[in-house]
């Protein structure tokens, strides 16, 4: 049994990860099945969005200039040429002091360019209605290319698609996508102490939660997740299962720190290379990493949150590096107010479990980092960076909500 | 063609709402494809968790006292009883001047308190190890219940389910849950000039984008969809495509104005009650709300910008309140400030797209509401309240980000 040789800090891990992860491929995907994943290609626009003259409004196609001087007291009298409906491809043409009726989503006549609302007409005999209000040229028209213009650069490489970008992909009848691969990534959860839950309990036994908060996470961002079971504590088991992955990313959780039994960092470093092993994080220390073939290895602690943490702060960005994103933190940041003091160790960043509720960042007490209770009272975090000892109560500091 | 009658505020219909909308039903679901459900009841843990005093560390189960006075300058010798590895449930005593090795995870023997981590001692000939460091009672060691207490109200009704509250379920072997029924959604597009993005595009066409739009939104919170497909503007056809429905929500897109082709509300007035036509927020002010036999339709602009801030402010809050929870906004909020100024009326929500960077809000200038690639353009909104005309540039405001 002996001590981590040398922690890293969370940056060079990252920095690490930045200089180690590749893309790990494309595929084209239906525009409509492309939801979170990251476009692998600029989407130009072969168009322009409308590709006519659209009323905006149910009303009148006019001339603008026509209606000038219009107004409650002074209505100006046009005589209706027709009527448009959506979808129609009847061409009506108006001339001076004439009008169409229109409806939403219409092309315009030819020499029409403004639509007058409906509320402020008055139809009359003879196919003439009274405008009781000038327009300006545009005006309730959604111009051909107002949306989106042909040749333009709508949504580029890198760019996760959400639902307003599949509508927008379906404006341009663009039905398929080139995207970057999700990662499929292994589960194996190591330790003669661990039970499945569906097994009998037995006093020194443990249960096994990390395999089970793992795959959520990773469905949560539909990434495919291989679970391996819980192994055996020996080398030769170990050893055989990591060999047998032939996924993207393999988790190891359990026998990952520097015990007697703890095999994972040794089998690892002979399969391939270990590369970390000790980080100054908190909780989450004992994590390491490695890599075979250019795999990733993450060995997890068999805490629960140490696992979570290690997952937040290091597997999401590596699963963000596969698909040429920009690691980030997986969560949304704002700001509140402490309502006690966190303390917290120079040269070591802290994951602080807190409940935010209007403004106000309540720590959560904890007497050990293997409390899981602590993250399902949790709604965020607050992070102490490696150059604070602390916050005061009363700071105000960013918090990360799980949302 | 008409106006519409009255408008109705956003607060009035999300209080109809909460009056209107009920519980659709509850289900058993497996606790591991529970994740982003609500729990219908509530969990109470039947055991304590740890169930009994664990190792937090590898190193020397000892009584704390004994080492009391132990430094690097005074080590005192203890002899080693034996070795408990995690899962193991041989039993080992100690007393006086004793200790055990163990392994993280393991039980400690029955009188020792405390775990000395191995960092701090050397072992010896003859069974013996010397401790350089003092320890206090329950230093290193998960006591029975530390992390959840037998009796113990650990996930409330009402809570949706997160990957560690997943955990903490197979902690506890609560292999099923009961939580709410998603509500199942139809979707149906009308409107003469839309079609398919799988068709031909022919000029004074418009192709469908709010299926797709909306669909994805859905997907996003795991609401099954069904979608009947694009129909004609014809009172008839209406009628039968809603008659047809037994989903619990009904989104109907176009034709819901006031114009002389909006068949929609007088359907829906004939078949069920429509009981708002027409809110007070920019975009989504023709958006309509009905009830068939207590299932709510939406009537939504065909414009999907319209249609996507009728989703943000309305559906999702119904599916919300379906499922026994608060309705809120979609989306997390946090600060920013405004590079420039935002206007609006008094008396109108406007949902204003907005580019979030850096803190600095910038809104996504627009020419008309029907602009979907605005809505791509951003990634958030400025919600202007009915209280205000507007915000200044340099304002501090709340901006609600898509993430």
């Amino acid at each position: 049994m002996r001590g981590f040789v040398k922690r890293h800090s969370l940056e060079e891990v990252i920095e690490l990860l930045k200089k180690r992860i590749k893309i790990i491929g494309k595929v084209k995907l239906p525009f409509d099945k492309s939801l979170g994943y990251v476009l692998a290609e600029d989407v130009i626009s072969d168009r322009n969005v409308p590709s006519f003259n659209r009323s905006a409004m149910d009303g009148f196609a006019v001339r603008a200039k026509d209606t000038f001087g219009a107004s409650e007291n002074n209505p100006i009298a046009l005589e209706v040429a027709g009527e448009i409906t959506a979808g129609t491809t009847k061409k009506i043409g108006i001339k001076e002091n004439m009008c169409a009726r229109i409806m939403t989503g219409a092309p315009l006549p030819a020499n029409a360019d403004a639509v007058i609302m409906a509320e402020y007409t008055e139809e009359q005999p003879d196919n003439i209605v009274k405008i009781f209000s000038s327009v300006s040229p545009g005006k309730n028209v959604s111009l051909i290319g107002e949306d989106i213009k042909e040749g333009e650069t709508i949504l580029r490489n890198g760019h996760m698609i959400r639902p307003q970008d599949i509508g927008i992909l379906a404006a341009l009848q663009k039905l398929e996508v080139t995207v970057y691969k999700k990662p499929e990534v292994t589960i194996i959860i190591t330790g003669a102490e661990i039970i499945s839950p569906t097994e009998i309990k037995h006093d020194e036994k443990t249960i096994d939660t990390n395999s089970y908060i793992l795959t959520t996470l990773l469905e949560k961002i539909n990434c495919p997740v291989k679970f391996k079971g819980i192994i055996e504590d020996s080398e030769e088991e170990i050893k055989k299962t990591i060999e047998d992955c032939d996924e993207d990313i393999i988790l190891i959780t359990g026998g990952t720190s520097v015990g007697k039994k703890d095999f994972v960092p040794k089998v690892v470093s002979e399969l391939g290379e270990l590369i970390v092993h000790g980080i100054n994080i908190r909780p989450g220390s004992p994590c390491g990493l490695g890599f075979l073939n250019d795999r990733p290895v993450f060995l997890l602690p068999g805490n629960p949150v140490a696992a979570v943490v290690c997952f937040d702060a290091l597997i999401y960005q590596t699963i963000q590096l596969m698909q040429n994103v920009n690691p980030s933190f997986p969560y949304p940041k704002t700001k509140g107010e402490l309502s006690r003091k966190i303390t917290s160790q120079i040269g070591r960043i802290d994951f602080v479990r807190v409940m935010f509720e209007n403004g106000l960042i309540n720590p959560i007490r904890v007497s050990g980092s293997g409390i899981l209770s602590t993250l399902v009272r949790a709604n965020g975090y607050v992070i102490v960076d490696k150059n604070h000892e602390g916050y005061e109560k009363g700071e105000k500091v960013d918090v990360y909500l799980f949302g």
